[in-house]
């Protein structure tokens, strides 16, 4: 195999499976070719993939060493994703009965959701968690990307325990959202003990729904590291959770006037 | 910036949006090079991409033409991924009582809900289909891989009607798993009437849920042009569908003899 096409298929190998460590050694069994030469190949994967502007190639030194892919994007990029989200959400079609915005189409478009994953890679990828946490429905294909992105496991947080979890730990917390007293459900084989966790959500009001991943996490010994959220509403001003990092911020919604006031969250760099 | 790093930055771009086409004219402004260059860079990315077994890069001829990038397994790396499922589920510590078996940590690890997905891409890319539905929770990661691989939207239909989904259609039917009468529920915003859903899920039993997920979509003219299933039960033969392809089935599962019986779908070539 030429080098343009070694090049190639790192590149795709890499980026494949990202944060993922592969040794030098398996590119040089993959190609039949010396360790130098697959060094070279990885030093120009490298600037190729910088050049996309998508993230970039690590090499890590040492017996257990190798390279691996990590997702990152500019402070352009960042920007443009950020105002994609508010342009999506300012079409006014969103607005529901009650002064709610449908925003399913938003995070069931898979493509969109790891674009949008793409910003909590960027901004946690340093945690240390050893997963990726959510409650069900909306933020699960945003969480999962996530999760993917990081190469960590995702745990989906259940409204109610169902029989194929085994045993389950619940609590109840007060949804803001909804005004009343909600459950959340945790199957005890889904977390180890003293593990660290990123909470990532769809929206947030009250700060309810984090607040309460947070006591069920703790309940297994399991500490929140970061909290990032895709849509976050201006008020209350005053969150359950002090600590999280919205893409944007969500402010009036009214039918009446036919409009929606967003802004991107400036702090998210 | 060279042959090798534009081959590599074809490759990066072309696999971050699978199916997605890309005007020629697009990576030659990008690297504001020539036609025949770029004609000639994505032809050895093509050969490069081919060579790790993933996919390949297709050219569409004629005005609205370019090229897009086809995730696609070949019929080892196929068998390979069903027998690490089976080999996950035979692991008999998943045993819970009542002989059901624990699948979440495989349902949410997201990087092996990609590999399941390619699957499902590779047999069903030329179904049509406009949409990949879903109904949650289990099943939502792998159909979103599967849909952000098809590079078409998600649809996931939901237990019961929330107030942020709008005007909802909602039906009953009967689930043999739960051996009682479910509820499922649909946005009005969701799909558009005349188009081609590809349903996935997790697990089926007697076919209850799919046969519910069809009646649903069937309530919003949307037909069903392919069910793509992770984990089918052996018993009942005779399902509430027809047609549907599994990746793995399921047979006896005893917690009294600590034992799991399954084995890969021989069909699914």
């Amino acid at each position: 195999m030429k080098r343009t096409e070694r090049v190639g298929a790192i590149i795709k190998i890499l980026t494949d499976s990202p944060c993922k460590l592969f040794p030098l050694k398996f590119f040089c069994d993959l190609f039949d070719t010396a360790k130098s030469s697959v060094s070279e190949d990885i030093s120009i994967a490298s600037s190729s993939v910088v050049s996309t502007g998508t993230g970039y190639i690590e090499t890590v030194a040492g017996a257990k060493g190798g390279v691996r892919f990590v997702p990152d994007i500019s402070d352009e990029d960042l920007i443009i994703i950020q105002n994609e989200l508010c342009d999506k959400l300012r079409d006014h079609s969103r607005i529901l009965a009650g002064d709610f915005l449908y925003t399913s189409d938003i995070f069931f478009d898979a493509t969109f959701t790891d674009r949008l994953a793409s910003i909590f890679v960027r901004k946690f990828k340093n945690s240390g968690a050893d997963y990726v946490a959510t409650v069900e429905t909306k933020g699960i294909p945003l969480a999962a990307s996530t999760a993917r992105k990081l190469n960590i496991p995702l745990v989906v947080i259940r409204r109610e325990a169902k029989v194929s979890e085994g045993s389950t730990v619940s609590i109840n917390y007060f949804s803001g959202s909804y005004d009343r007293v909600q459950k959340m459900s945790l199957s005890k084989r889904a977390v180890t003990p003293g593990a660290k966790a990123l909470v990532i959500d769809d929206f947030m009001r009250g700060g309810g729904s984090s607040q309460g991943i947070r006591d069920i996490l703790s309940e297994f010994d399991v500490s929140v590291c970061g909290t990032g959220i895709a849509i976050a509403a201006i008020e209350p001003e005053k969150k359950r959770i002090e600590e999280y990092s919205s893409i944007v911020y969500l402010g009036e919604v009214s039918q009446e006037a036919q409009f929606v006031r967003v802004e991107p969250n400036y702090q998210m760099f």
